[in-house]
């Protein structure tokens, strides 16, 4: 049995209405050279199939572009292959699909977010369906690592690892070790580059320069990155969105 | 070795530049009883990563949903899993993908399109994109059905079988053999439903009311198709289209 | 009596809320050496005012400018005088016209189109206005061409004429044919060049470059053309689009 | 000779360039029960015809739709027939045709506004595509009643006649008396309605009411227009608006 | 007690719901050599907040950046911290104020504004909100001269000192006395720049160009302003809005 | 010496071209029962001043209304009083202000925010307008309490307070501290309420529901905050931007 839309005919989706319905949304971004440009939206999908399994839910077709990947949070617009959409595009894109899927009948919505970007112009598009469409739908917003607990963060910089925070995360150790659990042959670890530690800065500084990313594309240090260690927080973001929906949707 | 962008990192990305960059486009949206939601992504995919392989281009993520489902040419709008974006949408997202492909330094660049309502509003973007950069880069746009010449399609309609126009192409022969040919795994021949010719209306009406499409939502007999036609058609589509590559970018 | 709201007072117009009322649109461009740039603007009014006439309509004042000239079916966007609105302004012109129109009363709404590239533009308005009235009007869309059955093709292209296909049927034998009937003045017959017959691509690329349209402006044969000949199809396409109003309007 | 640009094939508007290209805009809206819904639109058409006479111009198609009538100035929405346009779609339309103009290559554009609401959306445009463009075209905006004269306002108000102001002046003393000689056809002297004077509030009041402007639709005494007064004005104003045309085009 | 929004806790505003409250809006503008660019902006929040005062009502913040500064109305662009907003930008801002306070209960509303080239898109905003909202608010707009009776502004002009008209009153005699009754602190009467009178003309021209406006920054004599014709006019105002909030909010 | 742009005649701001210019940002929004709406904007406003003497820039107007208040950070639009704009009218403005600085010659931008929610929104319009005038200006965003350092909340949360994360720092220790120090005359520490901590999801959900922020309208506890902290917190804002804008703008 498929949990994926994209894969029903759609009297198989039709069947569907009352249960959960999952949007993954990704980027299409550079991720330093050993991960694919696909990271963000694959794990978006791959998660989101995971949790449909999980509530007995559907996952809709990815939405594969995101917003501007910015240097604080996500490499920069400097890199070849980042594929910037427009604030507005990306709440446009996401809007439709929310209001299709509750002109179509359903009323239980989780939207996968795996580009930390997105974040602002998801919610806005939430906002502006949900005047629209008089609150009728239920719809939840969550980024992969937010229910993520502190001791799956433990666990999975454990030994000499250290958790550089999240502002920092961009194809360094929870990426990497999630693309290794769900998509390892496109992990190039031979490839890993690893400079310096990257210090965010407390302020945004436009035009972006070269330099404020470092040039080969990361920002922190991937290496320790184990396929256990993206499917324990695979497992445990899956556990967290299904209970969320259990006391959200009940 | 990948054709696609969405399997590559950004350096192996950037290596290629100077190459075609293919954007392929499709919907959500039914197809009868027997096809998938993902019919049109999956086709617009397909092609276009066997045309990445014919000109070594590089075929980007695909963008999932498309423009509003019409009676004429899809099944419209009344069935459940028909995800239709606003036409200002349609035009966004592709605009955007344009801009920083062209922003990237590509300038040689194919819209392969599987969906029929999508077509002006890509058009639009195309123009859009090529006012605001000055025409610095060629971009061809082109639906799987174009290029393919009278005699593909007596091939794929040998036999009893009859060609009943593009306008009623929608889950029928066509689209069938295709799947056939790329996912036969979503393929359901034994849910083939097919009740009667549909006659296009030389007009459009709204609101689109039920019984505009067949409740069962296809317009045309699918019967007949092949696993070889859908391969036929893929073959001849992507020949042609690399010679026009050839004659456009050269 | 007039059938034209513009010529109409106030309390006129507000008589006819229960019949139909016609919505013309055109567009401003070339139409080669021999027809004047209001081709389509005059032919969607003149067939518009006759169906008024037929079904005891009401024109609307006309739609004057419409959307890109495209290459394959009008003429491209490098020859002066060719206007070309942006998507968004001909979605929203003919948003407005049709939301006040429905907000005035009227629910049997025709809009008569002339020029093929508007046409996804229109619908777009169209189905955005239903969305936001809740159906409350009916609206017919359609081109003038669009009704003609075959055998009026075929009467117009008696003798040792070739219908060329709509796609080429710019400035060309029916549109020389309808403004010979509507607007002979304004046709300069002794100006008609014709240079080969244009064989359309089956892809659309830009930049649009010179001589992708050949340079006097037309794209096949215009002469032969009567004025008989566009009287027939005057009188065809509105004995059919009454009809179909008589049918959706009852 | 004609200096309608709808009525010239493209070679004849391409040799126009250098000249000035007039762009005129109307309204469709209730004119009280004397005057016809195109008076705005026939008033900015005529004069700009004439204009085009006397400075050896072009006019372009007019733009029959303008933006919403307001009861202090025109009439109001309340009245069927009063077609009016969202502000954006006003400076769309107007944006767009003069782009295409300036990219056409004219630099001498005169927008002749006949609908005193359209003023401040028309300049919108204008100011927009004066900066897209750089200032390359030199663009001047006129209302037909602002370059008359205080002469010429005292002759068209001799005798018993008094002059309202122009806030009052819909469908009254000027609108009549200049279709009066324009298109004394669609003029009907016989069903002047007048009942008394409005005062115009000094504020605005939304949601407009039954009453804010007389249920009859004007505003003041429209008795006493004739043909002659219109023509002195329309004379009037073309003067005026050649000679400000010869010293901003010098 | 206050009477600002901004200085209340929302307990404090929440318990004013069915009170009158009032939207100032200005601009950031050159005001010559001896006003500050913050005299629009001041002046709509003076005199709202004395308006909210006379009626109990409620001043929300001041909307400080307004639409583009015209030659013939406010001293044109051309001089820096002339901060001209779009025309859709003014549109919007007002627009969301609205529509927040109406759902919020708010259905008492005035807007006061203080910068002529704003009006048309405040009440375009105004008009959209109450289609949206289907009328349940009543909203008033008007500009603090607007209601200044004939005897006032004769008043303010009396003895030696002429009225230009309301055209030519950009940081003149009003403006500068009404700065010096609000704000005197700000008001450099020994910088005044003075020079010649200057015509309006009947007609817009872009590109601006120097000399459009007096380089200084004025249009005429502001000599002759005081603090006591600045508070004469503000008391008249508030005294006409208060009578047209007693009568439209009854 | 004023440094508040509003409080100067042009010429004033004119000759400060070269100086870094700033533009705060605050929004309109419940900030529970001791503190006024004005909270944000008069954060973002005052600490922007005393940016400017620190650094010799310039204060532009404050811009006080800003994007929706969120549950998760900022107390949720179900209060009155909280005017939330939409995504699109905060990029909007923010670009204007920022294009116009830019055109007038400005290259020296810190936009000062004080409302969380609008960084995402205020972003997109600095990379807009970025993108549009070629990154020719430097354009520093920052919210007050980033460039805050550990050592700085140490000592404004020393003995028993605790510091409950800037997720739920709204109406809490550091704003009424801040408050105090700048306003203390609307802050009322009398009216403090104070039920449990608010622990922050992981996730949004829409419909916001009463009960998503305490009724009340806080977060954490504001007791313990203090005039001091503020002044402390104040100083080293600026001091750390003064350093940013010195080594940014050299």
């Amino acid at each position: 049995m498929t949990y994926r839309m994209d894969e029903m005919t759609w009297p198989q989706f039709a069947a569907r209405k009352d249960k959960p319905v999952i949007v993954p949304i990704g980027s299409t971004e550079q991720h330093s050279q050993h991960l694919p440009m696909q990271t963000d939206a694959t794990l978006a999908a791959c998660i989101a199939e995971d949790l449909a399994q999980a509530v007995d839910g559907t996952v809709m077709p990815t939405l594969n572009y995101g917003y501007k990947s910015k240097p604080l949070s996500g490499g920069g617009p400097l890199f070849p292959g980042t594929i910037d959409m427009n604030g507005a595009t990306v709440i446009a894109q996401m809007h439709d699909v929310l209001r299709e899927l509750i002109d179509d009948g359903f009323t239980k919505i989780v939207v996968m977010n795996a580009h930390f970007e997105n974040e602002a112009f998801i919610v806005e598009a939430i906002d502006l369906v949900t005047r629209e469409t008089g609150g009728v739908a239920t719809i939840i917003e969550t980024n992969w690592w937010d229910p993520l607990t502190a001791d799956v963060i433990d666990e999975v910089f454990a030994g000499d690892l250290e958790f550089p925070g999240w502002a920092l995360e961009h194809a360094a150790v929870t990426e990497t070790a999630l693309m290794l659990h769900y998509a390892p042959e496109l992990v190039h670890m031979d490839r890993i580059v690893y400079e310096e530690p990257v210090t965010p800065k407390p302020y945004v500084r436009y035009p972006v320069r070269e330099g404020d990313v470092p040039a080969y594309g990361g920002l922190a240090d991937p290496r320790g990155a184990t396929a256990q260690a993206g499917r324990l927080m695979a497992e445990a973001c899956v556990r967290e969105v299904a209970a969320i929906c259990a006391a959200e949707f009940a």
